[in-house]
């Protein structure tokens, strides 16, 4: 790790114990992701707002502050990227959307400063696809530029893949998190629902909204999530919990070898053949240790439960845009919110009825038997062409129940791109979920170099 | 307290001690009340439910384990009435519909559970409305048979006001609690919204049922609240809490005397002549303390957002018997089902946006210089006729933001019946709530005694 260039694709494990140890300073590491930016950012096109000089300046800062000899946080001197929904109070936040431009909050959001507590730095604000929705923004795929990042991350996942930053937070209320991280090929964790608290966020759907990271390894996904979880009474749906050490559980070694649940999506018609290839090797490789479940019937409507109970939630948080400013949005979103305004109360509340029965069918599946469900994180490696951010249909299902899910970098289509596999988990079981992914990384590591992806 | 006709009448709190003490059993004093009971049952109607033996049998087990010197609760051998959506496992629970008519639960509800554990004898189900809306039962004003009790809740009213059991519990959605309080002349109080678990009751509406309580003395609703409130995890809207010691709380003399905002209801216009000269009267009475405060406007509306939120919720919880046994259901309850079914999620979901808003904005009142809102409890005492409940509009604002409210029985009307003062405090105010009451009780008792009730 001596060269400059190399440090932008440091970890931010690695990146936080170098500072500590004072082997390299914060300002050197931001200006290494900088530069880096600078080479990338033409093709990949993650940033919505950054300002160099700003970076640095909390770098060196955050340099002053440990030369001090204060005490320093688990992520001091690491560049974070947020995705342009996440309120900065020194930061432009417009989610997206012309109408939002230039839309400066007071605030931080209860992560940014959760982050900034943990000593990070605020590097920029990444692009987001229209309110967190489907309308694409300008990012493209860091593998190849022709193919869409995902979304709605977008940029999120495109610079942490492209080594732009070694951390970026996310959102997922369908499959916004794991399908743009199988896409570009990183680490992807839409932990439990209500895990992290989303006050200071654009609110699409109370009932779904999730906070989503991003990482290239699981110890950083880890370092992450153990900053974040916690308790703000802002967020309707935040809990008071023990604190749950995520890094220690996901580092641990599992008591037995894992017992995975293969579940094909609700829609695994439409999973491309070469995904389908690929669980199929996947499942050789674990021989008895994975099987294949057959989901409960109710989980093929799930996809409409969700569509039913995110619609109403979306029109109201978009009431005022669809109003007073209807021209400013994308004529996708004009028919997600006329679909929503359509939604009948009573059809509602019996798709939120739904969650739980849900979850206790899924719960008994993890108490029973295995350690994780596997399915694909999507039907494909990224799609060709930026119009389309992809299908969430892999994603819905876990949204909608609030499970906890992983995006698993583990294989590779035959064009090159990232193909994802996608681990579950029950209900604030995030920590053996990361537990379980990494046996299952080490061990999938000996499958033929064609499927395997990254390191 | 001599004879066992006094007996029937005497407070939960001293019937508890004079069993603990030995100086009455517990079969005495269900005896007693039975009797009570057998002699205005005629009259009253209170009870759908009611096993004399069944009573007297669980009397003597009481007496029993006090006489086996086992610790015993502080509810030991004391008689509550349960309305007819509480589950019970060894007693019917029909909600009030002939669709339910037989039906038997295998369980007991949270708070009878939690009755139970303290010591207290089920004595019976009372008479509810229909499913807790507003198709009368036939119980009648224990004051004047020719006069509603008041509903939904209208068993449990009417069995204490008439001295057949110290303690009943109800339920409130609207006005179900506060106004049957108010038009029996008992003490009845709606607790904040969340603090007493409703598992095992009938869900009318989650947003807004409340468990209510009925009792004819202050110290009676402090120690019925003491055991009732708590957590129980399968009530999504109730919260772990430390617990709060209401008895000690309601006994303690208030720092200075206390400042009442005395509010009129949104529908003032509606208010009888007679209650309002009764709130003159008592202006006149506490001086300076009381100060007319002008609702925010918002509260006038509070009446529609109530509707618009509580009807697709009513419309999910009925929507069995409204698709199979439409015949079985009543005329109005129909209709209120049909305006529920037609209400849109965005609607729902706004009118649900309120309520935090409307709390904000009475919790500042509260900060500031008040120490409970004074506001009548119905627009006058119980009308002629048992066709109508009453009309619930002085309670519903409270309901809707899941304040806690008291009805306390302090005055007379000239036709004898009784008039309510309704006081509500800030969430999680229930303790100062009732010091408030007890004080204003003390104050109160000067007033001429044309305008009294009760003693």
């Amino acid at each position: 790790m001596g060269s400059d260039a190399n440090l932008s694709w440091a970890s931010a494990t690695q990146a936080a114990q170098m500072i500590r140890d004072g082997i390299v300073s914060a300002e050197q590491l931001v200006k290494a992701c900088l530069d880096h930016i600078e080479t990338r950012e033409p093709d990949v096109q993650a940033w919505t707002f950054l300002d160099p000089d700003y970076a640095l300046q909390q770098a060196r800062a955050a340099d002053e502050l440990r030369l001090s000899g204060q005490p320093i946080g688990p992520l001091h001197g690491v560049p974070v990227g947020l995705k342009d929904i996440i309120d900065t109070a020194d930061m432009p936040t417009e989610n997206g959307s012309p109408i939002h431009a230039g839309r400066t909050p007071s605030r931080d959001a209860t992560v940014v400063a959760m982050l900034r507590a943990a000593g990070a730095i605020v590097m920029g604000k990444t692009v987001t696809t229209e309110f967190a929705t489907r309308h694409p923004g300008k990012t493209r795929n860091p593998h190849n530029p022709a193919h869409t990042p995902g979304g709605s991350s977008s940029g999120s996942a495109a610079a942490v893949a492209a080594g732009m930053v070694p951390l970026a937070l996310g959102s997922q209320t369908t499959g916004s998190t794991i399908r743009p991280g199988a896409y570009c090929g990183v680490y992807a964790m839409k932990p439990t629902f209500g895990l992290i608290p989303r006050h200071g966020m654009f609110q699409l759907s109370r009932s779904f909204d999730h906070v989503g990271l991003f990482a290239r390894s699981l110890d950083d996904i880890a370092l992450l999530l153990e900053q974040l979880a916690g308790y703000d009474e802002r967020d309707p749906d935040s809990r008071p919990r023990p604190r749950v050490p995520y890094r220690e559980i996901a580092a641990a070694e599992p008591p037995l070898p894992p017992m995975f649940a293969f579940v094909k999506s609700p829609r695994w018609d439409q999973v491309e053949a070469e995904t389908k290839d690929a669980f199929a090797e996947l499942a050789e490789h674990l021989g008895a240790q994975m099987e294949e479940v057959e989901l409960v019937s109710a989980s093929d409507e799930a996809l409409q439960w969700h569509e039913t109970a995110s619609g109403p939630e979306v029109a109201l948080n978009l009431r005022r845009e669809w109003e007073t400013q209807r021209d400013g949005l994308s004529a996708a979103l004009r028919a997600r919110i006329a679909r929503g305004l359509a939604v009948r109360g009573i059809d509602y509340l019996a798709a939120l009825r739904r969650i739980p029965q849900l979850n206790a069918s899924f719960t008994e599946l993890f108490e029973q038997r295995y350690d994780a469900i596997v399915t694909p994180a999507a039907f494909g490696p990224a799609p060709a062409g930026l119009a389309s951010t992809g299908d969430p249909a892999c994603c819905a299902l876990w949204t909608f129940t609030g499970m906890p899910a992983l995006n698993v970098p583990l294989m590779q289509a035959g064009n090159g791109l990232p193909l994802g596999v996608q681990l579950v988990g029950p209900r604030h079981g995030d920590g053996r979920l990361l537990r379980t992914a990494r046996w299952l990384v080490q061990h999938v590591s000996a499958v033929p170099a064609t499927r395997r992806h990254g390191s």
